[in-house]
């Protein structure tokens, strides 16, 4: 006889990484696809904006330019449009397959950025994810958590030429971020959790990982 | 003595030109900044999708690629942000300098294509309305009206190249966006009116301006 192939059936997850800039968010994406790539989980890692041919276009239209090209309500509905393409592209077919898809960044930056911090309104962000998305919400969000002074300095270290338009913005928006985050991880303790991004890498991941001990197979 | 100088004090009024493709909105746009000219108006001639630079980038970004690139949600989130863009740095600053606006196409347009013959809902394109330009309305809106099959056939003969992604669509859409157009002109009459776009230009011109009588100083 045979052996007995056994055949991994794992439930598909959407699991994002948010936070302000200088986190470590996409380290941590790449830690975390390489635990799932050993664990035999087949995995998507993708980022916003972005993430399909549509989203990328409207990225470009999103990061370029002055610091104060797009006022709030007509850059929260790019982020919204780009997000769309990039659910209805990207994210649900690989779910559909059964993968996990693991983002950096969802709804919950432009909640955090646009419609707290950026004064919309959290109603207003979530009509448009209805519209364009369909109100897709993660499985789990991990926020990474820094004060906006530690954040900043890792941005100022990583970013020699000044940063893209969102990290000119100033210090008291990014304050008003990292404070928004907390309030929706509050909010949504059994989907958001937040994750102190202080220390080194490895240990940074470990928390993570604890976060997400109960969706691992 | 000197003489006395006349200064010719005009409100500001914002006009737009609807309809499906064909129906001859931009050289009626044409014809009526030549009026507002001669008349000494200070007119700004616009258009949408575009009408200001960030505008104009997403503009590429809507009528580019494949005719299903972009899905309904999207789609009109992408024509929002371009419109708030529009109306923030073209559309406003010129009414609050006293001149008339008069643009091909505006937020009429979203809510025929995509909210009522895309089956977004009314109220998703005016919830988009609201978040990106405030919810402004023209002081009048001219919707030019042709049968859908008139309207085709004015359109290919002028593309000879099949036209925009837009045009590409086929005919019971914009047969439902002909129906669409005249079901927003019969619940708002008093801003809404429809124009009979059949016989020469100059016809349809005076129509036009018989509908913008109550206006013009």
């Amino acid at each position: 006889m045979g052996g007995i192939h056994l055949a991994l059936h794992v439930t598909a997850r959407f699991i994002t990484l948010e936070g302000g800039e200088g986190v470590g968010k996409s380290t941590q994406l790449r830690l975390l696809a390489e635990l799932l790539e050993e664990r035999g989980i087949a995995c998507v890692a993708t980022r916003e904006p972005g993430g399909s041919p549509g989203a990328e276009l409207v990225r470009q239209v999103l990061l370029g330019g002055d610091v104060d090209r797009w006022s709030a309500g007509p850059e929260a509905l790019l982020f919204a449009a780009a997000r769309g393409d990039h659910v209805e592209k990207t994210i649900r077919p690989a779910i559909e397959r059964g993968a996990w898809v693991i983002c950096d960044r969802f709804v919950d930056s432009s909640r955090a950025y646009q419609g707290i911090a950026g004064q919309l309104g959290d109603d207003a962000i979530m009509a448009m994810h209805a519209i364009g998305s369909g109100g897709l919400l993660p499985d789990r969000t991990i926020v990474l958590s820094l004060s906006a002074d530690e954040a900043r300095q890792r941005a100022r270290a990583r970013d020699a030429d000044g940063g893209d338009r969102f990290e000119q913005k100033d210090h008291a928006y990014h304050k008003a971020v990292v404070d928004a985050f907390e309030s929706i991880a509050a909010g949504e303790s059994n989907r958001v959790r937040l994750v102190d991004a202080t220390g080194d890498v490895a240990k940074v991941h470990r928390r993570i990982v604890a976060e997400l001990a109960d969706l691992l197979p």
